[in-house]
């Protein structure tokens, strides 16, 4: 088993979490899916190969997170509409979920899980194993001089600023910034692990 | 008119030259249009609007020139699909062209141009406009170091490397690196234009 050294969760906060929409329309009746999805493929492809150690947790609504494992992912190819396949077919699957259990995960496709459950619980989680959790905000640290620790874990939002709750249940996390323009979060993912890449970390 | 301080040109090697493509396969028959679509929104979309003062320069199979203008580009959104609508029609207004005519360039939507040319003819054009012209490289110097001079343009490849003839024509362009690792063309111009953001360089 890979540690993932970079974990990237990415609030959907408009996302579906109904298999019911088409992939010809990812951005509309799908909730900017097409934020999601490139955050996805941003965070795991390269030229040549996927990031195997990184993990992405895409958190719907906070009702459902959907999993993606970079050791164990498979039929991730770089483009948006395959991408939003692999997360509609990961929401059909979430209706085989038991409704009253958070526990409970399933694998969809190889390498990509969906559960019940919300923010709260994966700062839990991260919280028990030691990875240390990061937003980003540009009043923050810049990133090229914070010291960033390996696990760890960034925290962005979609096309929305996080709620009140959701800063409340962050308001823990290390700010950093990455510069003085404020970008999509696909983009900021890119920056992200061209800084870490330079350190040399195991990405 | 707003001068463009950032030029990013993509040399599309596979892509289809004719607008018989379908927008739900842009990797596949469209021949890694996906790739091209991603650069464009990479290069000219901003978390809250749109880089004005960024061109970018498709060239399909050295055969097509598209030129965008994010000083008037319109109907242009962060996603693939609609990015690959706009290229579509792009191609499909060449048809209009007179086949001889390198000169002439057609507006097939607001701010999306179309022309019969291919890479000699835009380093012809950087070169006249002392537009000074950059390739990615892992064995050139450290963007961070490197003393970039706006208006500047930034060349870089598909899913395929520059073809000879291609580094041929390229061979007095400076070279820069970004890091260690090799990524997708879009993930480039992402780092690229944080660098050039962190200078306060105009964008």
């Amino acid at each position: 088993m890979i540690d993932h050294q970079r974990t990237f969760v990415i609030l959907g906060h408009a996302a579906s979490i109904t298999p019911d929409f088409t992939l010809n329309d990812l951005p509309g009746s799908a909730g900017r899916m097409d934020i999601l999805a490139r955050c996805i493929t941003t965070s795991f492809c390269l030229s040549h190969g996927i990031r195997k150690d990184v993990a992405v947790y895409l958190i719907l609504r906070d009702q459902l997170t959907l999993r993606f494992d970079g050791a164990t992912v498979k039929r991730l190819n770089p483009d948006e509409r395959s991408t939003g396949a692999l997360i509609k077919h990961a929401i059909e699957s979430a209706q085989r979920l038991n409704i009253a259990d958070q526990a409970e995960e399933i694998e969809s496709t190889p390498g990509v899980y969906v559960a019940r459950r919300g923010l709260r619980v994966l700062l839990e989680f991260f919280a028990k194993t030691n990875i240390l959790c990061h937003v980003l905000d540009e009043h923050g640290t810049d990133i090229r001089s914070a010291p960033v620790q390996q696990p760890v874990a960034f925290v962005l939002s979609d096309h929305q600023n996080f709620s009140p709750d959701e800063e409340l249940l962050l308001k823990e996390c290390t700010k950093v910034s990455l510069g003085p323009v404020v970008l999509h979060a696909d983009h900021c993912i890119s920056v992200v692990h061209n800084e870490l890449d330079r350190r040399s970390l195991h990405s």
